[in-house]
């Protein structure tokens, strides 16, 4: 359990932790099936309602652990623990395996770094009805547990992928995907083009944005409009506004 | 220096701490006048070039005083601090001294309690030229240091104030400021109501929303769409995307 907290031992696994009661029950509920659950009672809000998931769990085939308070605050990976801690697959698929509908909206992260800065960009994408989520050249895997949980567990209910820049490029082209960059280096912006149709937005990270690589494959490059003092939208903050002008389009 | 954690003597004195060189820059041109600065050039990343910004501090009547490592390092509020540590006035005016353009775009927060949500909001503000962020009801202190650093100096440069939600409604009344009030349990969506004019945009807190004397001000009130599992945008990122919308209409 320990070992999972690092990257390394999470890919060898094809493992990560899942800790709370609310991010478990997005993972059962998107379909995840735990190999373990460790629960304490003493621990949780409400034992009586919560501790069913334990057995929706073990219906999945999961090995359940039942540890006292001393125990279970040994293990769990946060502080003030809910009193359940999961074992699951790490969510994410190869990119040829992303099941997409017709037109997808897809969202590219590149080298984005910041659990938090992924977590927020997952529940933008499962709030906004974004199809995928692929991460070009990760820096950060989809089984870190501050994704997990910063995703409030909408790493395992939107489709995600993990490959290198130019393997996404060549497999946005041959599903006839759009690729729309936002840079602040451009006079077009991102209220400017057409999102309808199959659409890939991408966002770079906070200090350095977009690759050349990306910037060169984009079939548009947008900026958002600043007029501050700053002119950095936090990177999480730039893809919503983002995607949300595109599902404005997409609905009207 | 240590005292000023405590939001308490953070508002009794009207002090708060500016930790890290970006900051101190963005607070200078932003027109804020140290009190003191700290400085520590075996810390600093190029103490040459950044050294400067305490002469300019020193011209605007600030004591400054060189601390050897150890000792910076005892006062320094983060870890991997960069040489600069600062008192100012915490930012903020009375609700009546905002000093208002006309049709001004404004944007209410009201009970927001985590800091980095704060900074991350502020930051779109200044990115968005918005006129003037009011907390209303707040439970965080525009003076606490994790806001002054989430926000990236822009709590100095935005004009920023606080006052209660019934105070917050009576002042945009005052100003003929139109209330649009951002609530889950709506039909109308943050595209479908116009922005132009005078519009106060109102966000709550992630859990609970905007209070009942909030909405029932409100002279819109409008939901962002979410089709997801988690039906929640991070409260940063909600008030992000209605922000942008009004930015479009307003500058078409």
């Amino acid at each position: 359990m320990l070992a999972l907290r690092r990257r390394r031992v999470r890919e060898d696994e094809g493992l990560t932790v899942v800790d709370g009661y609310e991010e478990l029950t997005l993972a059962l509920d998107a379909g995840v099936a735990p190999r373990t659950v460790l629960h304490c009672p003493e621990l949780m809000l409400d034992p009586a309602a919560q501790g069913e998931i334990v057995q929706r769990a073990r219906d999945l085939g999961a090995s359940t652990i039942r540890l006292s308070r001393g125990a279970f605050e040994k293990v769990a990976y946060r502080e003030g623990p809910d009193g359940f801690l999961a074992v699951v697959p790490v969510a994410g698929v190869a990119l040829g395996d992303l099941d997409l509908p017709p037109d997808p909206l897809v969202l590219v992260c590149e080298g984005l770094e910041k659990p938090g800065n992924l977590g927020a960009v997952l529940r933008t994408a499962d709030a906004a009805g974004v199809a995928a989520v692929v991460a070009a050249d990760p820096v950060t895997d989809w089984g870190n547990p501050n994704v997990v949980r910063a995703s409030k567990g909408t790493v395992f209910s939107v489709p995600v992928a993990s490959a290198t820049t130019e393997e996404v490029v060549a497999w946005l082209r041959r599903h006839g995907i759009r690729l729309v960059a936002t840079t602040p280096d451009t006079d077009t912006t991102h209220t400017d083009v057409d999102y309808r149709g199959g659409v890939a937005i991408a966002v770079g990270t906070e200090k350095q944005g977009l690759t050349v690589a990306a910037l060169t494959a984009a079939d548009a490059r947008v900026r958002i409009p600043m007029v501050g003092r700053v002119n950095s939208l936090n990177a999480a903050t730039a893809a919503a506004v983002v995607i949300y002008e595109a599902v404005r389009q997409r609905s009207s």
